[in-house]
């Protein structure tokens, strides 16, 4: 048998601390280390965040540095934040101790074309130093981008490709349900929206990768970001939300070429969406109709997809990589 | 710009002549050859066999050895046959040669358990030469089994998979039409399954590549192969099937361990199969409800990944290959 993997998990919000359990459970990973900034977690066995019984003999690190120094890791699995510029410290200390990262990150799923300069840094930093780095997830990362790419291999041409998501908001972590606005009057939704503040990270990532890696010519990227108002009262174990108020959000980016529709993503996330679904159009020869009923469930994939991807970006060349460079990621490779 | 790849196509039936359509469209493939046993397509031109006003300069060979002697490719693209043993000579002729190759032929999809010894042979060859083969299509090579790894890449854990594939086999080349036994007596049809001479070839291959990849141990593998009676008369362009005679196949794979159902894989194809789709449902956390509406049309389908697949397959690493081993096949790469 093959040596185990060693992981550190970089962040233990709700995803960070499912991809610890994950790991736990995998025999060809071992979690060797788990560091969150948060001091009210450090020096915690694992075992009580995660509330099993056991201790896991785990302790929660608070300063990534001086874990890396001690655990060696093979692979750091980093869940602490969507922007790139929130976390390029972490990603260039990982990549200079010479750990392999795998990352949640959505502005690392592509950054190529929107943040060339850091995507730069980190291609050749992991190359002088011989680790791969690859964002992963699930949106970015799965439903709105890689199952598309994986469909369009039995196409013989493509002429565009329409994504639509519909995610209920109940069924999803706290932290989910404020990136939506849920609860908040629509003038704030607005204004935090002009203000950057809400709205999905990662929307355009998805756009851009299936642009460069189709090679579908968009010359220019719309995003619209409107808010789903509830209309009727809707209770959850973290918000409630009042007849007029946000329920979440539908959010838009519309690739064209030349003024014509080339790549088209629709993602709603609200509390209550009825039909929760994942639906990949492409049309081309032969046109392809994908559905998976249900939708594909955010946050427990998004930690399966980052555990699963571990093997996969060990065993990349160096650099930094995307998703359409490593062989398919599967559950339990 | 990258040179571009120099293909011979090997086979010119239906399969092999789409593939050859589809490379002469393509900027990064160069379609320097093509191959048939059939001496009534030696010495044409290959833009007579596709029906194009131009000629293509490609002259059909009979030959292989003095076409790869003759013409140096990087990758042969196979469409010869569907089992392994007919067309072992062809396969060890290219790899000594030195090209690559990528074959529609079933049995090579996923070889490592039916056929050890020819699977052994064709990896150790090619690791000495540096070249890659890769077996695909679409089924067995998407449908059935690709489609479903990549959706396991959210999955936490996989209890079992469940793969329905429908296909109208009135939109099918004729070959396909024959295949499935359409047209035939009952009895007959039962008599040459018997005699192994009807059935789809693959569908075992798909299951085992399943199991293998996603770490399903299954300890039996049962297959089923019925006819589909015609209730009414159908006429084709290449079949008249009177009501009480085959209008097709309904093959089935069930993979058990210790007798429990692991994978089963379900394909129904007959003239006038209504709805056809492929739907792919994986039991376990999350479980995924998949569905590809009007499912994915065979022979246009197997080219496009064939013709899809040779960038990969001329950058994997020596040896025999899988479809889990080399990165996501897209459209255009």
């Amino acid at each position: 048998m093959p040596q185990r993997l060693r992981v550190i998990q970089l962040g233990l919000g709700p995803i960070g601390l499912e991809a610890a359990r994950l790991t736990f459970s995998r025999s060809d990973l071992e979690l060797v280390g788990a560091v969150d900034v948060d001091p009210r977690l450090g020096g915690r066995d694992l075992g009580d965040l995660l509330e099993i019984p056991d201790r896991t003999g785990v302790i929660v690190q608070s300063d990534l540095a001086s874990a890396l120094e001690r655990e060696g890791p093979d692979i750091v699995f980093q869940t602490t934040g969507s922007r790139l510029a929130d976390v390029m410290g972490q990603i260039e200390q990982v990549v200079r101790h010479g750990a392999n990262l795998a990352s949640t990150t959505e502005e690392l799923f592509f950054p190529h074309r929107r943040h060339p300069v850091e995507a730069a840094r980190i291609d050749s930093l992991a190359r002088e130093q011989g680790v791969s780095v690859l964002g992963t997830g699930v949106n970015p990362g799965f439903a709105m981008d890689t199952l598309a790419l994986c469909l369009s291999a039995v196409c013989r041409r493509i002429d565009s490709v329409s994504i639509r998501r519909v995610v209920d908001a109940m069924t999803r972590r706290a932290p989910l349900q404020r990136k939506i606005g849920a609860g908040l009057p629509v003038e704030e939704f607005r204004a935090k929206v002009a203000r950057k503040e809400l709205g999905h990270v990662g929307l355009v990532e998805s756009l851009d990768l299936l642009a460069a890696v189709l090679g579908l010519v968009v010359d220019e990227v719309e995003e619209t970001i409107e808010p789903v108002v509830a209309t009727q009262a809707i209770r959850t174990s973290h918000a409630t939300v009042e007849p007029g108020q946000v329920a979440g959000i539908h959010h838009t980016a519309l690739g064209r070429s030349a003024g014509s529709l080339r790549i088209s993503l629709d993602l709603r996330m609200y509390l209550g969406a009825p039909s929760p679904h994942d639906e990949i159009a492409i049309e081309g020869d032969p046109p392809i109709r994908n559905r998976v009923e249900g939708g594909i469930a955010g946050d427990a994939a998004t930690a399966a997809i980052l555990v699963n991807c571990a093997g996969r970006v060990v065993a990349a060349p160096p650099g930094l990589r995307t998703i359409a460079e490593v062989p398919i990621i599967t559950c339990g490779t």
